[in-house]
């Protein structure tokens, strides 16, 4: 027997942490079903009773304990020993609409378009192609919708926050005088670096469709003397004229030709001696430990027709190819770096 | 500036995990296609070059090289010098076919039904039904076919491997002679117990459709002069007589009042002095702990018309009106626990 026990535990922690591994699709729905139902904004202003909360949401009685119950568990909500529920400091900062730092948006995107694509997963690997009904690729799927494409920025803003904080304390600023932001959605990048840069302006550039979110953006920042939008198509247009330009989280959505005409583009962009700035969640060289960068890989094999993510090894080879130099990669957050590089001075 | 960074990063790690938690359904999913598409038995009899897999499994090329990257990082494959990928031990124990160790059963029910379903939660929340096609209920669906029956029996038996080993382990066997599991699926929880105590016969009740595939697992482990199969409906038939009997992830699928229905057949059909064993993946009583119960319970609502799951004080008082004495909770593995009640010797 105890012979029996003995050779089971050794394989019951890893079979343990496959299973876990295996439904952890429960507690991220849970979660974004949470944003999608607004819970967190219910509980923006203080707690409130189970009956209160369940009529304020729209719930029916029979999941709405263990719904809000998981939550607790999971350190999203806390309760009290009267059983009233309210938001932990984490989602009080980040899953309350209207904070500075909510994230919510980003989680509305994974909700609403790519928790139900990626059910789709295995046929995206035997075809190689886009799981998504429309047959034009992602964006103008997103943008032909002022509605969606409102969403869309705002997720980007929500995927794009810890990088700009981080991107605004990890660059030579002071070196520099204009910024803009290419694919900029609704403008949190150059938004949060001209905050802490006074000296610093430019701008964001993207589709017209996101120029009314970007505005407004940035008018509640009050920044609108210095931060302004371009509207444009990189696809067809040239990029506008600046000291440092960002392509952030745009080149994994396209195919490596699309890839080197955006770099081309920048190069020309760029004034003499600017910079070019590329974050993304990069696969680490060896491809063995950061799965999110894979995994970003597989969402492009999902979502769009050719985009791929990549390794900063790779980036700095177009880059080089692109007539930058002085490349360097950096680590900006816990799953994103960024590449940067110069164009000569001259 | 060190200022605002000071106060932005005191947020990141907790904006961080949020993200986190939100994505982790990209790693949950990769891994049940992975095993959907078989990746891990292809590799059952050594390594194979990224071609060789890739027309092995199937896979277009795109996404072929990140989707096995993305299994190396997540610890689910290796990847050697050359380039070539192999199980890890832990793939080659538990995502292997026919090894005894094999979970795959199990994330197979995942990838079909359960990531689909759990698409339509919040509608689940709202409306408080099942969101499964079906009117008549998860069982007879499943079992109307019977590939699909086998398939779910597979997977009931890839979920209760560690329970099955833990509870080997952690029972009175030596007091008992007779054990009966009931809702058996292919019979992995007696296999286990008859193998681990020669002196114990039974066996497993469940629907007709499932014996076939039981009376397999049970001649694959030489076990057939021990532990037979009991056919009949639950909910219909009296439940066979014996000292010990099992109701193990049964309780949870039913309404309250078939649940006290269920076990006052228990009660009925034990022998005097004998013992009932519930096990489940338990609430903690206070709710606040075991999201693993709770999100259970979750899937209860998305998948049955009246399913909830409990607590172990809940079980006990129910056990208690159904007669039984001498209850104990007593925890089997990391999510599961089982509530044993005994029926008194008289």
């Amino acid at each position: 027997m105890s012979t029996l026990v003995g050779t089971w535990s050794s394989t019951t922690e890893t079979a343990q942490r496959i299973i876990a591994l295996a439904y952890a699709f429960r507690e991220a729905k849970a979660l974004l079903s949470a944003v999608e139902l607004g819970i967190f904004d219910a509980l923006a202003d203080g707690p409130l009773a189970i009956e209160a909360l369940r009529q304020r949401i729209g719930l029916h009685p029979r999941g709405t304990r263990d719904f809000l119950d998981a939550l607790v568990a999971l350190g999203l909500l806390d309760r009290d020993t009267q059983g009233r529920y309210s938001n932990t400091i984490a989602s009080m900062q980040h899953l309350v609409r209207g904070k500075p730092g909510y994230v919510g948006g980003l989680l509305r995107h994974l909700n609403d378009r790519e928790y139900p694509y990626w059910a789709h997963l295995t046929e995206a690997l035997r075809s190689g192609r886009a799981q998504f009904g429309g047959g034009e690729g992602l964006y103008p799927d997103l943008y032909s919708d002022p509605a969606d494409a409102e969403l869309f920025a705002a997720a980007m803003s929500g995927g794009s926050l810890l990088t700009a904080q981080s991107l605004a304390g990890g660059f030579p600023w002071r070196d520099y005088k204009t910024l803009i932001d290419i694919g900029s959605a609704e403008g949190r990048l150059p938004v949060t670096i001209a905050l802490a840069h006074p000296h610093i302006t430019g701008g964001g550039f993207d589709l017209p469709a996101v120029g009314g979110a970007f505005e407004r953006y940035v008018a509640k920042n009050k920044l609108s003397d210095r931060v302004r939008f371009y509207p444009g198509d990189f696809l067809r247009d040239p990029l506008p004229e600046a000291e440092v330009l960002v392509l952030g989280r745009v080149l994994h959505n396209w195919d490596l030709e699309t890839k080197r005409l955006l770099l081309g583009k920048a190069h020309a962009a760029l004034l003499p001696g600017g910079a070019l700035i590329v974050y993304e969640r990069l696969i680490d060289d060896e491809r063995r430990t950061n799965s999110t960068g894979m995994l970003s890989s597989l969402n492009m094999l999902i979502m769009t027709d050719g985009g791929f993510d990549f390794s900063g090894t790779d980036c700095v080879s177009w880059l080089q190819e692109a007539g930058f130099c002085d490349m360097r990669v950096e680590r900006l957050t816990h799953e994103q770096s960024m590449v940067v590089g110069f164009k000569r001075s001259r």
